[in-house]
């Protein structure tokens, strides 16, 4: 278990991962089932559209169903009936962005459940055992995701309060699975917010606890786009060159591309779902809003460039009138066409950086695909 | 074009009946597809389930997207991208319960639109015309449906009216696909309420213009059980032999039953797609409310007789789940489990028909299957 480079291609990387449920190629886009479901599509579809990994989350799980029933109906793999890798955030950015009342200590955190008020307490063990408990197959540590803006001094404290639960995590999980054979991947988590040296010393600190993968978290929580650039194009040269790295949250077509040019092998983002659920969906022209009132007779499909089952079987016309009139259908249709495009993407990315034509394949992708909506 | 009795087992009938999109095999249940979808259900696995046949709307198809849109697209079947049967209701009875300010002459019916108040006019021939641009397989004539509980004096005069727009429907029909080949075919509706001499009546009436099948409408609406089992087994023996009959908006498996032993070929219903989505599902032993707490941590499928995508590879502490959390899924997999059960009952029902077992089959049903919840 653990992360193989086969091909370079500039600083762009494709690789293998290896993990208990199995091995899935990088630069990989994980599609988000926080609740133990990508929304609105049966396992048998993600299998179908190339889906073979996903990550659902500490947070959400943890509320409901609970770990414990995951744990009791055979883990989380079962539970969905999703036989790829699952990767489970640690819950961090959950605590801070949807519940109430935190109360961050050197200890852990002290929070309200949004669902129901109830006081719950997230160490950094804790939340590896929950993660244990679920089944995951790649772990998140617990780590504090700072907002943006924030100041210097309080970026800084916050990196030595998420370094301190990274040991603490490691130690932990290293303790936990002692001697076990099908043992997850744990992940650390860099922060350090926009300031470079405090990112630098982050992942410096991070690299000494070894790691199976290190992430770049606390990015796409509203930062500039430049800002986010310069964070990912400078910081990755000091992440460790033999292990995966994950940019969480991101992000767009034009992300993805900046980010694997610079080294980054996995992605996750909520785009392609949510959007979807909205009525905008992702072509090979670029998005589309698919409620615009121009499409109410056009016959062609979402994405004319696209072999989907979406796009070989319905009319953008339908798909408009299914959310015209609210018809639960529409989300399906719509999700099911931006996830085969994102999982289409990553593998012409992974076939381009194979090939050693990465940028030949951007500038093709890009001389149709327009940013602009 | 037209129906085939196969075989008799008392009054129940097993038949065929063909269309200009292909032949389908009665007992027949029609899942409700108002809006040109099944709500949830993308067509592909709708056939997987074995739904070859449903019931479209006119009222809200006219509304949106506009039967114009429909038509321009090449029909509703490629619309939906649906390649079975589809029937078209006439309007009538959604006139009544969705939309305001009716106005009920001898011409047809004003009525405003309940999505943007728009003043809309039905006329017999109007809601022809409409299906014909939908494209409809069978279509419903243009009927008024009385509600649940009404006077004798009322229903006297409303069946009238409704035997005249039936008159008028039948004439334009038959002038408008005039020697056409791909012609759908007309269903004509009787009403009368609770009164069997109306009914009676009315039925001797519809006779007369030679409808290709003939429908027993104005039922479940209400009315207490005994009473729509009244009308049915007291009005069949009126209607044509030689034509297919259908009951609307009925329902339960034990209604299906009693028509069919009382000679009704086809029924459609809400109930499976409707109640699937609030959490109630169809099982062999019964109905099951699957957001009830004892489901939590339940490692049993909706049904374990059932051989379904849903109950082969789900929980119902998982479908529970899904439903607490209010994800889309939990609508997918209950009603998909929902639909397959009736479509399951519906293929044992013909296979009972055509083996004269009926009887036998329906005990050895009710002794697994408990009507109350």
């Amino acid at each position: 278990m653990g992360f193989r480079i086969i091909q370079k291609d500039g600083n762009a990387r494709y690789g293998i991962l290896d993990t208990k449920s199995g091995s899935v190629e990088t630069p990989l886009f994980l599609p988000v089932a926080s609740q133990a479901t990508v929304k609105t599509m049966p396992p048998d579809v993600l299998k179908k559209i190339g889906v073979n990994a996903v990550i659902s989350n500490t947070y959400h799980l943890h509320l409901r169903p609970g770990e414990n029933i995951i744990k009791k109906m055979g883990g989380i793999h079962k539970f969905m009936n999703f036989d790829g890798i699952i990767f489970t955030d640690s819950g961090g950015f959950q605590v801070y962005s949807l519940s109430d009342l935190k109360k961050v200590t050197e200890e852990g955190i002290e929070f309200k459940s949004h669902i129901d008020g109830k006081k719950i307490f997230f160490t950094p063990e804790k939340v590896i055992e929950i993660q244990s408990d679920i089944g995951s197959d790649v772990m998140m540590v617990l780590d504090e995701c700072p907002p943006y803006p924030v100041t210097y001094e309080y970026a800084k404290e916050s990196l030595n309060l998420t370094l301190k639960w990274a040991e603490r995590s490691k130690r932990f999980f290293n303790q936990k699975f002692k001697g076990k054979r099908a043992k997850p991947l744990l992940f650390g988590i860099g922060q350090g917010s926009v300031y470079i040296d405090l990112r630098r010393e982050g992942i410096e600190r991070l690299k000494e606890f070894d790691f199976d993968g290190y992430a770049i978290g606390g990015l796409a929580v509203g930062e500039p786009k430049d800002y986010r650039e310069r964070v990912v194009s400078e910081i990755l040269p000091f992440y460790p060159e033999e292990k995966p790295r994950y940019l969480m949250g991101v992000g767009y077509p034009e992300d993805i591309f900046f980010s694997v040019k610079n080294g980054v092998d996995i992605f996750d983002c909520v785009l392609p779902t949510r959007n979807a659920r909205t009525g905008l969906v992702f072509t090979s022209r670029g998005k589309l809003r698919i409620k615009n009132a121009k499409y109410t007779d056009d016959v062609l499909p979402l994405d004319p460039d696209c072999e989907c089952y979406v796009c070989t079987h319905f009319t953008r016309a339908y798909i408009r009138h299914l959310f015209q009139a609210e018809e639960y259908l529409s989300l399906y249709l719509a999700t099911y066409h931006s996830l085969f495009f994102f999982s289409r993407l990553m593998e012409r990315i992974r076939e381009a950086i194979r090939e050693k034509r990465l940028e030949k394949f951007e500038k093709e992708f890009f001389s149709k695909y327009s940013i602009q909506e």
